[in-house]
């Protein structure tokens, strides 16, 4: 249980006056997060079980699909981006970099496919060590141009990126479909699952061969996607052309134009960067070979500002029950400290996390307000009205409807959806 | 479990040439990091499960103390900096600096003192809202001119760091006296504690009044401490004076010279830093006032480093049962891999952690060596000759006596010390 009494984070009456994005402005007035400089944000205690919560939503089907986690350096080392020619400003235009007090260059992670890969050298030496999946949850820097979109792109924040080495290309190509479903299960586990669409892409700073992106349908997005009509699949805007219409026998018409955002993205490297990085392993047959390399991301802390663009009002947030911080959003009123607690302590004893505001200097009022800024699945009120019904007041966030369970039922009642 | 012919990391017969550490010669090898360049290191499967274990036990002290956990940005704000006279090189001397694209300085969090009562400005404005505890676990980045010590001397490296706001000086003590208890109670519960002291230090970069540190006897640390003869506390050598022993009524005989690691450390700011910051609270008169800053480190990478240097022995690690990856090390020979699997399987069912060596193209000799290199608390054998006695070989890392056990007792044996 969480005292909001203890709680040291204060929600705000007001937005930000200096934050344009919906996302980062509810974030900051719920004290989830804040922000310490344009696209660099500090994450409070609300934002962190948020964070932990997708994590471990993540962390789950990455474990499914036999990945293997770890957590490699901020601090990169030269030398191996200049094997693939990723070092300079020109090839790479989101480096930071600084230097060690000899002089010598170093940079700070914005990806982390080469120094995976340079890596997994001292652990792959024949067939039998493939195929093999690592992911971690980095914190990666990126020297971004522009930064408006609150915590859907940052300088600075947190990235899944796993990467695949394989065998051959049609066991990449097996997994690259494995590694699909499995994002689109965290899409569906966050309750993005209906909005967010595979979409082919092409071209860009990473791509070889086949690439998609996981593009979720919100109005604060960067993107732009075509959505057919039938709501089963989705283009982007590169591939939106006659001639891919053509292919698939279809019309403009068919789709509707959306702004969405990228909350993921699957990409082949092939055999290229394990050979400029001297990755090989030795064959059935005795010949030397490089792996097929694949890369797969989710930006987090963007999924985490996606979430909050897509589920808010103008009340404020509206967790998806999965992503939530709590539970259950307890309030106290008239003084009803003793018998809350009970209500409050047995919910906990039953597995549920609740937030409890038994702050006495607020007013009814401000309790709600805060209550429906920070965006719990469900609040439960108990108070004198609810006491001498011998019941207790539940409503959920998502609707506008308030009912009175007794104690015995509160449980069963939160269960329902 | 871990199936060690599906866990990616490769064990290494010989030290690695360039480390001098024996920390990280033995966890190179063990396949628990692997070096970026000096002083940067990053953590692999068997590395991380250690990290995450250590991090659970600082935690559970941390939540005891009422502390609340957030993550603060890495990249770091000159402006905030320039407030307290810390942004110039010339008095913080481990700054990583950079620029944003439109020429502005940008650092790298080396301590993050100032951007968190930066932050809570905005969360505490009156007495109620004292006193405040928050912690994180950061990674942390410093342009050390030295490192050598393998992960205990990092240019990166993960650092719990926990702030206390007070209201008084005398609420300070308190805290401050119980954060002093739940540290120690970290280091014994990772195994350190009958050779971790408290001691009282002065001077440095970060003290305006008293300040302590947790130095762990340990030949590889870097500082010198005196411990006395009866074990129960040691000086370090800055008050290690005539002037320390007179008051204490002591003789420099009694005491013996150690060399010793920093694993933690403590310091009372007073109130100038959120002074020079702008953090003031109104008291119960009205009157505007500063809180009481506290601020408490362990450097989590480092006290692995630590406890990877106490206890290994020629044949590798020997980890303590708390900190370990795996509670049991399983080995199957002789194709008794049906037998194997079964009593593997019970073991994790009745909670205990199992790192499983299946692998069918190593000898017995191989994976005996590769169990002594990883060093889990218990290694198990199953092979032909165990069968037949109907029975299970169990073997303590620490120990060199063999056991046989029936497989009903198994469970019961490892939870033995």
């Amino acid at each position: 249980m969480q005292r909001m009494s203890q709680l040291f984070t204060k929600t705000r009456r007001e937005a930000p006056a200096d934050e344009s994005s919906r996302n980062a402005q509810l974030l900051i007035q719920a004290g989830f997060i804040h922000k310490e400089m344009a696209g660099v944000y500090s994450y409070l205690p609300l934002g962190l079980r948020v964070i932990n919560t997708i994590k471990r939503i993540v962390s789950a089907e990455m474990e499914a699909l036999g990945s293997q986690e770890l957590i490699m350096s901020t601090i990169q080392n030269k030398d191996i981006w200049e094997k693939t020619n990723r070092w300079s400003d020109e090839a790479v235009d989101v480096w930071f970099k600084s230097q060690l007090k000899n002089g010598n260059e170093i940079g700070f992670g914005w990806s982390h496919e080469e120094p995976i890969t340079d890596m997994i050298k001292g652990h792959i030496a024949s067939y039998a060590d493939l195929p093999r999946y690592v992911h971690q949850f980095q914190n990666k820097l990126r020297n971004e141009v522009r930064a408006k979109s609150g915590i859907m792109r940052c300088r600075e924040f947190i990235m899944k990126d796993m990467y695949s080495y394989s065998l051959t290309e049609e066991q990449h190509i097996a997994f690259y479909a494995k590694a699909t479903d499995a994002y689109m299960n965290v899409f569906r586990n966050v309750g993005l699952g209906d909005r967010t669409f595979v979409t082919s892409a092409s071209g860009g700073l990473f791509t070889e061969k086949f690439s998609h992106e996981f593009q979720t349908v919100c109005e604060a997005g960067e993107d732009v996607i075509y959505v057919h009509k039938d709501g089963t699949h989705a283009l982007n805007g590169e591939i939106f052309t006659d001639e891919t219409l053509q292919k698939m026998n279809a019309e403009r018409s068919d789709f509707e134009q959306k702004k969405a955002a990228e909350v993921g993205n699957i990409f082949t490297f092939g055999t290229k960067k394990c050979e400029e990085l001297g990755l090989y392993f030795t064959d059935a047959e005795g010949n030397k070979n490089m792996p097929f390399l694949g890369s797969y991301g989710i930006g987090i802390t963007r999924l985490m500002g996606v979430i909050a663009e897509v589920f808010s009002d103008d009340k404020g947030l509206v967790w998806p029950a999965s992503v939530a911080p709590y539970d259950v959003h307890g309030i106290v009123l008239d003084g009803k400290e003793r018998e809350a607690e009970g209500i409050v302590q047995a919910l906990e004893q039953k597995g549920m996390n609740v937030m409890y505001d038994d702050r006495a200097d607020r007013t009814a009022g401000e309790k709600f307000a805060d209550a429906d800024l920070i965006g719990i699945p469900w609040r439960i009120v108990v108070s004198k009205r609810t006491m001498e019904k011998g019941m207790v007041e539940v409503k959920n966030r998502q609707r506008s409807a308030i009912e009175y369970v007794s104690e015995a039922g509160i449980v069963e009642k939160l269960k329902t959806v």
